[in-house]
Formats: structure tokens, sequence, C-alpha cells
């Protein structure tokens, strides 16, 4: 039938298929209705359900309180290095803490330093960005805006095991590559923001979380659209919202919670699919190495390089031939990553492990 | 099979039936690819295709020259209410002219007075947005930033017959409800804008063509996401576009070359549609009273009254009955709002007709 290969791309990323399968089959009708998703009004009752259904999913699967908003909007986490000073920062005359630890958050340093002072609290390009910071190297700014991390960097294959303390600073938390990964304690957070197209659903809509206190810090001059206040006014819809992106995202989080079982469950599948490619690398006597420290491994991307490029562009050719597809590394970083995120299956990872023995073995 | 009704929703609208049939064949693997359209990178050789041919698909329709840009952005049309002024207006010291004919332009308006001196033109409220003004009514600025208009309005179901003249002022239009719906000259404009979700495709994209020299009045300080310019240079990709949106318009405007035949094409056919409808009103003996002047009707949204708000509620009950569905008019013009995009087939049209006149026999 559909003849899939096994996708590594770092985002957009693999699907779960039962998912897939549930939105072709309605996708020229929603069950009962006889009008597709595509095409129905986000003003419907249909579509209000749908939409509460993917918020209450995310609340139960994150277990995020009442005191938090949870929001559904355009741009991608790209639009929110943007939204995030705008609404936290410009006019504050505080200062923004960002911990950097990769090539997301450089992206996000350089939104936020149109709207007001930025603090890089701690930077992680002397060593390549191969490891998080341990708590005792945040310079952090005491009374700042908020501090910004990035859980997980997708292209140097890094994630915090843990938040840092950042005390009454509201910590805000670009979640896109590792949200819906493992059980989060949301209350650590002023804000968690996460592009779909990774672990949650599609690309074309951002997963906003958001502490309600921290409404009452927007400006007034902000543009409809980039104004959380009024966004969650509106529940999402003040204008039309990416229906089928959240659609989807409503797919994933209830097959997270029905097929797969919650995160503590999701937690485990991850942590043993990322090391059995880990330990791929460990055992391989030195001819896969790893990019991050062990400390700071990401259960999410695994990124490594072989002992020259022309090897590696032979191990990617190579593994492309037997169905393991999107395993070149990011130009950045070159060599080899794979993104094994919630919907990579434990048969992608063991087919990947065969071959990175196999390859081993015949060079 | 898949049952379906005749959907009139103003956005999101009705698709073309071979559009959804060809993403639902194809939604658990592109045609040899073995990924879907929603997991495959967007910097994948598959997904470059597909985005170079939603551009070259528009520019044939709309003829649109070299000097102009074709975008696909985030959003919607609304965040276009931002970034037009945010780009052509903010820190110029000049006015924009803003003509006021319906409920979206004013929300134009609302964002553009964030970004600098705005000029109304000519404001339609006196007679309820019943009609577009002559160009002889337009109170235009000598040397405005710009002049921009919205060619349909969908709640009043009124449409520009022609572009009002603006001199060397460039022409900003946002064409959400009548992109694609007949020919257009762009050299006409200086900025079209259009969300996908009535003409085009599904909701979660919005389409800019924009004339070159204008991204030399970009101001430097823009976040990327809402500049044109970076928007531009990054060729829709600087970030993770909303992908299978795209991709849906690739399907849409294949459909409009192909099998419609283009755009004269599809203009003869939505004005027979509309001719259809604004006879059955005409002929009714004031039974049925349409909103619009004769001269400002739009082909894509006919909206009119009954005697009653509970004729008007019987009608809508009755005829979603008979599978006509969404009907009901926008709550601040109230009545009835017949939709008829380019999707919605003759046959809708005819059931609708046949539905009309059969309420007025029997009432």
């Amino acid at each position: 039938m559909e003849n899939r290969v096994y996708n590594f791309s770092a985002g957009p990323a693999a699907l779960p298929l039962p998912a897939l399968k549930e939105a072709q089959e309605n996708l020229l009708s929603l069950p009962g209705v006889g009008i597709s998703v595509l095409e129905i009004s986000h003003r419907s009752q249909t579509f209000t359900e749908i939409i509460e259904e993917a918020e209450a999913n995310l609340r139960s699967l994150l277990k995020a309180p009442d005191n938090y908003k949870v929001l559904f909007l355009h741009g991608g986490a790209s639009l929110q290095f943007s939204m995030v000073p705008m609404n936290l920062l410009r006019g504050s005359g505080k200062t923004a803490d960002y911990v950097l630890t990769g090539s997301w958050g450089k992206k996000a340093i350089k939104e936020a330093k149109k709207e007001g002072a930025v603090n890089v609290a701690w930077d992680g390009a002397a060593e390549k960005y191969n490891r998080v910071p341990e708590q005792s190297e945040l310079k952090l700014t005491p009374g700042a805006a908020y501090v910004h991390i990035t859980p997980n960097e997708t292209i140097e294959g890094v994630e915090f095991p843990a938040e840092p303390e950042t005390g009454d600073v509201p910590l805000v938390a670009d979640m896109s590559s590792n949200i819906l990964s493992k059980p989060v304690d949301v209350t650590k957070y002023g804000i968690i923001y996460a592009g779909a197209q990774k672990n949650a659903g599609p690309a074309g809509v951002a997963i906003v979380i958001l502490r309600d206190d921290l409404l009452d810090r927007v400006p007034s001059d902000l543009h409809s659209l980039l104004d959380y206040k009024v966004m969650a006014e509106g529940k999402s819809l003040y204008n039309t919202p990416p229906a089928f992106a959240v659609y989807f995202v409503m797919l994933v989080t209830r097959w997270l919670k029905n097929e797969i079982g919650g995160l503590e469950k999701m937690a485990k599948i991850n942590r043993d699919k990322a090391r059995i490619l880990y330990d791929a690398i460990d055992q391989s006597g030195g001819f896969y190495r790893g990019h991050a420290q062990p400390g700071s491994r990401s259960n999410m991307n695994v990124a490594w390089r072989l002992a020259t490029e022309d090897l590696e562009k032979e191990f990617i050719a190579e593994g492309k031939k037997r169905g393991l597809f999107e395993l070149k590394g990011h130009r950045s970083v070159g060599g080899i990553r794979a993104s094994i995120y919630n919907a990579m299956p434990m048969e992608g990872i063991e087919a990947l492990r065969k071959f990175m023995e196999e390859f081993k073995a015949s060079h």
C-alpha cells in the first residue's frame, strides 16, 4: 500500500501513522458532517469541538493548571521569537536573559534585541554547543523580564535534563523539539511555546502555554495577531486559525493519550529509542563520534560524525537505499543526525542501529 | 461514499473535490516519496517542487510579471493588515489612504493606525456598506504611502467592478475573497494579498503578490517574520512554511489551470452562478431583498434579507435539511448569505435557487 520509509527529518518530521490514517479517511468529510476539515467554518460547532479537544488533550497530557492559557497561534516558533519579547520585554525597562545552547536560541536572541535589552546568560559557543550549562554557570540578571531557554536544540542535539532555577523570574522555553516527549512540570514555566511540526503535528501552528498573570504585562500598542491578550481573549479564534494543523494536533494528542498512554510511557519509549543509538555510537570504538556530551544528550535528535566527510556522505546515501531517509546533519554542524521524535517507531531505530553496525563492519 | 453537503460557508469554504481527492489519496505518502506532505522537510527537493509549482501556477493564472514577488506567508490576511503598514507606512512620514467598503476594511484600518497616519478616503457606513464608491467620491491624499482597498467584502457582499485609479500611489488590495475568481491586471497593484481559505486553499497561509520596488521602502527594524524583504529573500522559506496549506494551494491552482482552463473561464462560471441567485432575488417580488446595490454586487458572496428574522431562521433551518449548509448571514448584517466561491459547483447553485423558489411559494 503506502510504502512508507523511515523519515529521520528534524522537522517537519514523521507523524503517527494512526493519526495520518484517520485524517486520510475523513479528508472529504468529517464523520457525519458532510464537509472536510479543510473547508469547515472555524466558528462551527464541529470545529469548536476539535479545538477544544486539542486543548483538553494538551492540558491533560501536560497537567497544565487552570491558570495557564493554551493557545494555537500562527507563524510557528519563529514568530514566538518575536512575540515573547514584544509582549514581555517591550517598554518594560527590564533585561531579558537568554541561555544560548544552540542555533535556535541564537535566532530567538536576534528578534529579542529588537524589543529591548538582552543579556546572554550563558553561551556554549566555545564548546560548539555540545552541552547545556550547570546552574552555577548562568549569569542571570536580578529582576529580569524573563529567562529564555531552548530545552532541546535540534541541530546540535543537546537537551536540558532539567529546568534551570530562575526564582521569581518567568522561565520561557522554546519546546518545539521536545514538547510532549516526556512529562514536564508546567508550573515551573511562564511560557512554553512550540512549533508543532516536530512532535505535535504538521507545520503551520505554534502551541503556546502561558501563565495568565503574564497577560498583565502585555503593552497596549501591539498588533492584534501579535498580542497574547487578544489571542487569549479570542481563544485562538480572533482570526481564522490554521484549522487543519489544529485538527492534526488533536489527532496526535489523542494518539498520545489513548494509544501510548500518556507522557510517562512516551518518555520511557523515547529514552529506550535514544539509548539504542547512543550505545551504537559509544560501542563503535570511535568509528562514530557523538556531538553532544553525555549529560546533555538529546533524546530527540542524535547527532554524530564519522572520520571523514566522504564517509559521512556514503553513510547517508547507503542509508537512503535502505529506506532510512533524512540522516544528513544540519550544514552548521555537519555529519549525521537522526531525529527520533515520538512518532519514530522502534522498528525504525532498530533498522538504523543494524545499518550502523553493518556500515561500520564494511568500512 | 463521502456524502458531502453544499457548503455555502464564507471561509474556510468549499474546496474543489478533485483537489481534496488527490490530497486524500496521497496523504500517507507523496507518490514515490514514502513520506507524507505533512511530514516532509521544507528543504527537500520534493517540497521545493511543490512550492515552486504553487508559485508558477499563481503567476501563470494571474499573469504576474517578473518584477512581482509571490510569497506564501503565515497568519492569514489578518497578519497582512499589520504587515502592510509595518512595511510601507512605519517611519515614512506619509499617510495611508483606506477605502472603507465593509467589515474587513475596518479591521485593516485598526492595525494600520498603530503604524502611522491613516486617511479614510471613503466610508460606506451611512449606506450600511451596500455599495463601492465612484472614483469621484474618493478623497485621496497626494503622495500617500499607499491606497488600500478590499475588492470584495464577504460580509456585506459588495465587490469593486474595477480598480480605482491611484496614479503613482501603490494600490494595496485584500483580495482574500475574490482572488483567482476572475482575471486581474496585477500591474495595477503594488501589493495583492489574500488569505487562502476562501478561493485558493485551506486556512493557514496568505498569498502575497508584491511589486519588488516596494521592498526598498521596508524599514530596517522589523522582526524577521514580519519583514517582506526577509521573506522575499528567503523565498517564503525563512522559517518552516505552512507546508500543507501551500501544497493545497498548488493543487487548487493546478485544478484552475488544467480542469477549469484559466481565470477567464472561471470568471464566466462565477458570473453565471451569481446571476442565477441575484435573478432569484430580483424576481421574487420583494420576498427576497438583496443587500448590495446592483452595480456593487459581489459574485462571491450573495447577501439578502427576508421580511422577518423568524422567516430567515426558518429559511436557514429548512435549507440545512436539504443539504444547503452555512446560509446564515454574518451577525453584523443578519439575513442570508450564500458564499459561492470557485469551488461551489453549479449543482449547488441550482439546488439553492430551487429551494428559494419553493420556500417563497410555500410562505
